[in-house]
């Protein structure tokens, strides 16, 4: 079996290191695989490899790269990776709307792939978690619009989230002050309804995101979506309450049915028994959990989902070494 | 001045002890004030007064008693509370959908006041600050509809809902087991998306109450509301990520300015500057804070809002004395 030499830029960061270890997990045919991150990690050892530093002569040799940076990481080298001649696979934000750069979730439009000139973008962690919910019943009836409100977690921030919402309740609980330095104000007790700047009419970046994305992934170019994003302090998993219109009705049974056969979901649906998904529960594995499926009372073309994943692993890292298994069976 | 004689009842519950806070705060004109509980509480003493036993005797010569226990408690003194003569302003939800028992925000609907037979509800909270938050569009155009995802705090449950969040959080960061009482699942570092038991086509019953509440509070019958109600991991004050439609088009701007002017509310709503309403930042206190105000991208009759308010204070105590206060001008 052909073995594949593998980057990773941004190697030392959470996502980083979640696509070092699903590499390994999923048994990615590796011949090589280096460590790419800046200058001051460079030569820092992780497990058996060695941090080389992120520069043209670097990716040099390397099949796909895997980017784990973020935006200003990404643009700076993206010349550099394409002269380089490797497939680059980025989970930044800088070029998901490229028309020229597809935009990939594996269980929803892996044909797309087919498409890329170097550049593949993952999307949104977000995005990749309430498309991968939603899309089975796309697939019956196309999605006209939704209204979300999300419950993310901390660690969408980095590794340096959990640390803070941790060192927060530590000092709340000795009495001491904690200066929030990764979010805006303190997320220990708290909810943040702000995630990335102002962009578009009062949305932030991170709320614009599910609309002109979720239009690529799902191929709905009038897809409209109205989204509050809002950080909660929970360490890992994102969970999404989604109010969706299909263009026709879609009850509830034919929903939990469909939901239920998709690819990359499981259904967690029975409210008597107390079950339904909850980032506690969602963590540390790659499926979309959906539940909590009800018609919508405004609209009767409208359905109430919840969803959760975890958004390092199926929103990041998951998703992008999916797409590198889509994009080995055409190398 | 006439001074009235004030029972409350389930005093030493963490409303009741929040009534009598603000009877006091507000400087309330009471003559008598009389603490009802269980038997098990009676002779209890909370600052100068004496815990009594809720029954038929205890409620003879009160003006007002004002209610601050479970359903099953209102229901079982309903009768005699009625022949006591006293007028009960009820917390609980065991008559809020009775024709004949008012429900009042008093910045809203304080008229009905006036059509009571000796019985008043106070709303739920979350229903409390969503229907304050929006009211001033609702007098403008009619809200058809709104979509909304909520955020409540663990207080919401009483006051053994922070105690087992605290717990918890103390138990996880010393590696012990801590089996939950209060919630359903782990609370600290989770979402709950479930708040009552299932009522309405998969809704449970506190989702049901926004829209069954709110088209009496709001004279709206045809009001129709689809709500998920989720339990977040934040002490006190409950968010609110509304989306609502109005019969006419209001604009953002007009919408700011028409909620900046509207009783009991107040508007903080400046992204730019990371403001926004947050439960940390709105406790402790009786406004309902309203922000992130954006035109709805799926319906041009649609506008986003996310407020937040104390559910103790706003969205219990402080609106039944509020309520108090407008019954005592017809006493």
């Amino acid at each position: 079996m052909k073995k594949f030499n593998i980057g990773i830029l941004g190697a030392t960061g959470a996502v980083g290191q979640e696509m070092m270890k699903i590499l390994a997990e999923r048994d990615f045919p590796v011949n090589e695989l280096r460590l790419l991150a800046s200058k001051n990690s460079a030569g820092k050892r992780i497990g058996d490899y060695t941090v080389c530093e992120a520069c043209a002569e670097n990716f040099k040799g390397l099949d796909i790269i895997l980017g784990a940076a973020e935006n200003d990481i990404a643009e700076r080298f993206i010349d550099d990776i394409k002269a380089s001649g490797a497939v680059f696979i980025d989970n930044s934000s800088a070029f998901r709307l490229d028309p020229d750069v597809p935009l990939i979730v594996p269980e929803i439009n892996p044909e797309d792939v087919k498409k890329h000139k170097g550049v593949i973008s993952n999307p949104n962690c977000t995005t990749v978690i309430s498309c991968t919910a939603v899309n089975a019943l796309n697939s019956v009836s196309p999605i006209e619009s939704m209204v979300v409100s999300s419950y993310q977690a901390v660690s969408g921030a980095g590794a340096n989230g959990p640390k803070e919402l941790f060192n927060e309740v530590d000092a709340l609980a000795k009495g001491e002050e904690y200066a929030p330095r990764v979010f805006q104000h303190q997320i220990a007790y708290n909810v943040i309804p702000q995630i990335g700047g102002e962009q578009f009419m009062g949305y932030t970046s991170e709320e614009m995101k599910l609309q002109n994305e979720g239009r690529r992934i799902m191929h709905l170019p009038e897809l409209k979506v109205s989204c509050t994003c809002v950080r909660v302090p929970v360490v890992r998993s994102h969970s999404v309450s989604i109010c969706l219109k299909t263009r026709e009705k879609i009850s509830v049974e034919k929903a939990r049915e469909l939901i239920s056969a998709a690819a990359g979901c499981k259904l967690v649906d029975d409210l008597d028994n107390q079950l339904y998904p909850m980032p506690l529960a969602t963590s540390n594995q790659d499926l979309v959990f959906v539940g909590r499926i009800r018609e919508d009372l405004t609209d009767e073309r409208g359905l109430n989902i919840w969803c959760c994943g975890d958004q390092v692993r199926k929103g990041a890292a998951t998703n992008a070494v999916q797409i590198a298994e889509l994009v080995i069976k055409e190398l």
